[in-house]
C-alpha cells in the first residue's frame, strides 16, 4: 500500500529549548520510503539518529524563542505480510531466541508480573499464541471503555485494569502486559494510521509469535494492515513523538496519511496475522 | 445456636508494652453473651470501653517485661435472621437511611471509588441487590485464589483484585469494594467462625440490602450462619484484634469456637439471607 | 468573630437526580448560628439528618430535570479557643480516649502506616505533640507546592508524598498521614475560611492534642482562627459538600464567608494553638 | 586488580524446566577474564548467547527433574578507570549521546517521572553531574534504612520512597530513579561484589557523567572499585541472575569473590570517581 503522510508540529517557544523528535517512519524490507522531507524552523540544523537495535530515527532541535513550525511528510510503501491467524506456528517460551527475551520484562507502563494469575486463567486455555493474543485484544474491546480524558501521562496498565477505561495508548500498555504475562514477548509500537478519526499519532503493539512480530491493536479503531511504523519500545515511555527541554507552549498538531495507490480509499477490516517484519 | 469460644494471647514482652484487644463479641438481640471471662495478666487491671456506634468492646492492657498471657472465654448464643434471598427487597441508593451512607464511601483497603466501571459492567444487570452481592462472593470465589503468605497488612482490594489471590481480609476487602461500587452499603465483620480449618479469627462482611446487614463470605470457608461477630468497621483497619505500642514477640495464638447446643457438630452450608441484625 | 457565610449551587439536571448536600455549618459550643436558611428548588422538600457522632448536617434533594438553584446562608459567631502553643500538654497514644482511637487508622487517602517511618525519622525528636504537629505543616508548606491541576479526586497523601504539588485537599491529607504517622490522631475538616482567595469550600485538617482537637492548615492560605466548620472526617471521602446520584451539569458554584463584627477586615495570621472544641 | 570469583545454583528440579542463568562476568576492555568455567549438570548443553548493546551473557539450559548443580567460576582482573570527581565534566541532557537517551526514560522500578519534582528540590543545587549523584546517595544512606525482609520482588522505587526501607535492590532502584528525575542517564548493574558481608548477588547502579558511566552504590556496602560487572539493564527486571520456567525448589546458594593478586585482602573505601567503561 502506498501512502503521503506526514505531520506538522507548532510550538511558542518561551526559552531556548531542544527539542527529540521521533516522527519519522522506520526503514525496512515492508516500509519503503519513496521520498521524505523533514523540514525544521529557518536556521536550525537537526542533529539525527538512527537507533541499530530498533530502527527508531530521532532528529534533536535546538529551537530558540519565537514560533516554531516542523513538518514531516514521506511517500511510503508497506508490504505486510499477511497470514492466515491458523497457520502461526507456536514457539515455546523455552525456545524463543534470546533477542526478544527482553520484551518478556515487565516495564514501567506494563507490570506484567502483576496479572500473570489474571492472564492464565482467562487466556492460557486458548490455543495457540496468535490466537492468545486475539483473545486478550477481545477481552480489552469488551472490558475497557475508549473515553479520552480518563488517564493521564503517567497512567499505567494496572490503572486501566482497575478502572476500565483509557485511549490508545493504555489499551496498547494492556495488551502488551497481559501478552507477556502469559510467556509471549510484546512491544509497543507507535504509528501513523490509515483511516483513524480524527487524525493523530496512533499507539498499537506487536506480540512475538511464530518467529515474526505481528501487529494487534485492541481499539479496534484501525485496520491494522494500514500502519505505518514510526517506533517500537518497550512501552510508550520509549517511543514519544517528542521530548523537550526548555519552556514551549505546543499549538495543536497535524497529522495524516492518505491512501497513494488508487485503491479503495475505505479502510478495510482484516482478521489476518499480519508483520511488518 | 449456643457456642463455647474464646482465645488465648501469649506475649513476650521485652519492654513495657499498652495493648489494646478487640477480641470480645459483640452484644446484641441477636447474640446473647450467657457467661463470659476475660483474664489478664496478674495485677493488670483492664481499661474497657465499649463503642456506642459500632458495639466493639476494647480493653486496654498496660504490660510489663515477661510472658503475658491473656485469656477471653465466652458462652454465646446466636439467633440470627434467617430469609429467604428472594423476599430481600431492594433499597434504592437514594433512599437509604443517612446512617449507613458513610459505609458507602471508600477506605484504606477499599477503594471502590476506582472500581466502579467494573461492578457495574460485571453485576449491574444482576436483578435484586443481595443476589448482586451474592453474585459479587461467586465472582470473588471464582476469580481468586485463596493462598496463605500472598498478601500483608498494607495489601488492598485494587492489589487482590489484580493478583487474584489472597486470604480472608483479602476477599473481604474485594467483596466491600465491589459491593460498595454498586452503590450498596458495605462494612468489614472480624468474627468467630464455627467450621473454620485451622481455626483463627476469620474476616467477613456484611452488605446492607433490604433495610437490614446481611452477611458475605466470599470464602465459602465456612457456613455464614456460624458465626459470633466480634467487631465492625470500615476495613481492616478498624478492626484489628490487637493493636500494641511498645516491644513483644507473639507467641501462636489460639482461637476456638464449638457448638454447646447438642444439634449436629458439623458445619452445614445454607445459601439463606442470614443477619445478626 | 461574626460572619455572615453561604453558598450558591447551580445544577443543570438532565434525569431524576437525588443530591446530597453537606454544606450546613456544625452548632457548637464554639459555632452558634444566630440565623440560617436553606433555599431548595421550588417544590423540593430535602430531608435532613445530623449525624450524632460527627454533627455534620445533610440534606438529601430530589431534583427534577431543568436548572435548580440551592443557596445556604448563616449568620455565624465562633469563639474559638485559643492557646498558646507552649502550654498544651501532651498526652501518650497509650493513654488516648478510646473514643479518639479511630482517628489514628490509616483511611483512603490518608496511608498513614505507609509513611511512619519517614515521619519518625523527620518529627520523632520535635519536642510536643503540638509542635510534632506545626513541625509537619511547615515541612509540607516547605516541601510540596500548591498547584491547581496537578491532582485529582482519586489521589491520595503517597501520591503527594512522591509529586510533591497538589491542592487543600492534598495538604490536609499529607498533614493527617504524617500526625496519624507518628501516633497522634488526626481528621479532615472542610471549612467556610475566611480571607480565602478566591472564595471556595476549603480543607484543613484537626489533631488531637492535649485533649483538644486544634486546627491545623499546611497551606498557610488561611488565618486559621477564621475558619468556621462544615464537616468532620477520616478525610475527603467523607466530607463531600455534595454527592449525587443522577445525571447533571454544575455551574459555578459561589462560597462566600465576610465578616459582621465591624473589626478588622483583613485576615490576620496567628501562631496560636486554636480549636473549635 | 584480580579475582577469582564464582557461584554454585542448586535447584531440585520437579518437573522439566528451562533456566536462564546470567551469571557469567561481561568482557571488556576493563574487565578481562583469564580463565572461567561454565558447569552445567551432566548430559545439559547450554545454548549461549552474549547481547551485543549490553555484553550481558546468557545461559539456558533445560533440565530434568531430580538435583541440578550448576557452577560457574572465573579469574578476572578489572582495571577501573579513576578520576577525581571535580575532574569530570558536565554534558547537559540537551547534548547527550543518542544512545544513553533510553536511560532517561522512567521504567518498571524506576518511575522516575513521579519524583521529579523532589529530585530538583532536593539535588538541583548541587554542582555537577557527579556531584548530584553523590548527593543522591548520599541522601538514600540517610533517609533509607537497609532491612532485609521489608521489601519484595514486586518493590518499586516509589514504595522504597515512602517506606524507607529496602535492601541493594531498593537502593539502586531509587538511586536511579532519582538520577534520571535530574536528566541524567542511570542504568541497574548486577555485580560480584569484592567485601560483601555476607557473600551474594549485589546490586549497584552506573550514572552517565561526563561522557562515561561511572559506578555508584548507595549502600554503601563495599568498596565501588571492587565490582565485576555480571549485568547492566534498566532495572532489576533486565538484570535476573536467573529465570525460569517449570517447576522446581532452590536451595541455598553459593556467591563469592576473592583477590588474587596479592595485594591488601581487605576492603577499602573510596570517594573517587571509577567506572569499568
Amino acid at each position: 500500500m502506498k501512502y503521503f503522510l506526514g505531520c506538522e508540529l507548532t510550538y511558542d517557544i518561551a526559552a531556548n529549548t531542544t527539542m527529540i523528535l521521533n516522527v519519522e517512519v522506520q526503514r525496512g524490507s515492508s516500509q519503503t520510503i519513496i521520498s521524505e522531507r523533514f523540514v525544521a524552523p529557518p536556521g536550525v540544523e537537526p542533529q539525527v539518529h538512527e537507533v541499530p537495535e530498533t530502527g527508531n530515527r530521532y532528529q534533536r532541535l535546538h529551537l530558540l524563542p519565537g514560533t516554531s513550525v516542523i513538518r514531516y511528510e514521506a511517500e511510503v510503501i508497506t508490504s505486510p505480510t499477511v497470514h492466515d491467524p491458523a497457520s502461526v506456528v507456536d514457539i515455546a517460551v523455552t525456545d524463543l531466541p534470546f533477542e526478544v527475551l527482553n520484551h518478556l520484562y515487565p516495564s514501567r507502563y506494563c507490570q506484567s508480573d502483576r496479572l500473570a494469575r489474571f492472564a492464565w486463567r482467562e487466556f492460557g486455555s486458548i490455543e495457540g499464541s496468535f490466537q492468545k493474543v486475539t483473545g486478550i485484544c477481545n477481552w480489552i474491546f469488551d472490558h475497557v471503555d475508549y473515553i479520552a480524558g480518563t488517564s493521564d501521562g503517567s497512567t499505567s496498565a494496572l490503572e486501566t485494569f482497575d478502572y476500565r477505561a483509557g485511549v490508545c495508548r493504555d489499551f496498547a500498555h494492556l495488551g502488551i502486559t497481559l501478552t507477556r504475562a502469559l510467556g509471549i514477548p510484546a512491544r509497543y509500537v507507535s504509528v501513523y494510521a490509515f483511516g483513524l478519526v480524527p487524525q493523530d499519532f496512533h499507539a498499537i503493539f506487536e506480540a512475538y509469535v511464530g518467529g515474526r512480530w505481528y501487529l494487534f491493536d485492541a481499539t479496534r479503531l484501525i485496520p491494522i494492515d494500514g500502519v505505518v511504523r514510526i517506533a517500537i519500545g518497550r512501552d510508550a515511555a520509549d517511543t514519544a513523538f517528542s521530548t523537550f527541554y526548555g519552556q514551549l507552549v505546543d499549538q495543536p498538531k497535524k497529522v495524516w496519511i492518505d491512501r497513494l495507490d488508487g485503491e479503495a480509499l475505505e479502510a478495510e477490516w482484516t482478521t489476518s496475522a499480519v508483520s511488518l517484519g
